[in-house]
């Protein structure tokens, strides 16, 4: 086991342990390499009345996958932080008919210099962020948000 | 018991039969006047790793709460759609210690008439939702979003 790979299954601890909806979803992180996080989530818990998964879910998924990945960004500087979701849109573009996949990453003109740079000048950062549910030929739900990290009082 | 009371009864039990992470949140439609909608969820099953509600569960009560006003504006008019999410925005602007209140309606500029005017002629109409849960002075969470009502197939 690598540093990596315990800080993803400390924090998909912390996840299932600390919010009991994620346990529901019965949620898990796939991947990290740093810049990006996989989220994924059985459909079986998370279907709605149409047989597809439900909304809520994947809004959440999504939130949580940016959230993820900013929590872990900031645990591998040795940045202890409050991680917070400040506003987001979610497109729900077509039903999702299998297991709940979301890719999150720093939206187009983002970068983890700035938001490290800014948290160590001020304490606090935020940034942009983008998540997906890969479809065959395009998304099937899309999510942007901004997400702050504000140092934790010593 | 009324038409409505019997009405919010059978989609409250339609949800929860149907979506098996409203019923882990523990959802409940308090109240539907024809123009409004409250539901609610308590904090317990709701909770995020800081002791508030999870943004998830925020972000799934508010939309929820809208697709069950869209759910009864149409039941009580005898149509029979699918009701879907296209967009939404949610704001997230303060913690929520408390059990989970949503409470929707339509959007300003927005009206039912102009809605089941365009469904009764296009056999499909969108419009715009608000969802918020209110606090002390301010709302605490905020949705905006818009949904397609959709007539199926006789």
């Amino acid at each position: 086991m690598n540093d990596r790979t315990d800080a993803i299954t400390a924090l998909e601890t912390f996840i299932l342990n600390g919010i009991p909806l994620a346990r529901s979803m019965n949620l898990s992180i796939a991947s990290y390499d740093g810049d990006r996080l996989v989220m994924a989530a059985p459909l079986g818990p998370n279907i709605n009345d149409k047989g597809c998964a439900f909304g809520g879910s994947l809004a959440s998924v999504m939130t949580l996958a940016c959230w993820a990945l900013v929590e872990l960004a900031c645990r591998e500087r040795g940045e202890d932080c409050d991680v917070f979701v400040g506003e987001s849109t979610v497109r729900y573009l077509a039903p999702v008919w299998d297991d709940i996949r979301a890719e999150a990453c720093l939206a187009p003109h983002s970068s983890w210099k700035t938001f490290f740079a800014t948290l160590a000048a001020r304490g606090r950062a935020r940034s942009h962020f983008r998540c997906f549910v890969p479809g065959q030929a395009k998304p099937l739900a899309s999510l942007d948000a901004v997400f702050v990290a504000k140092r934790r009082a010593a």
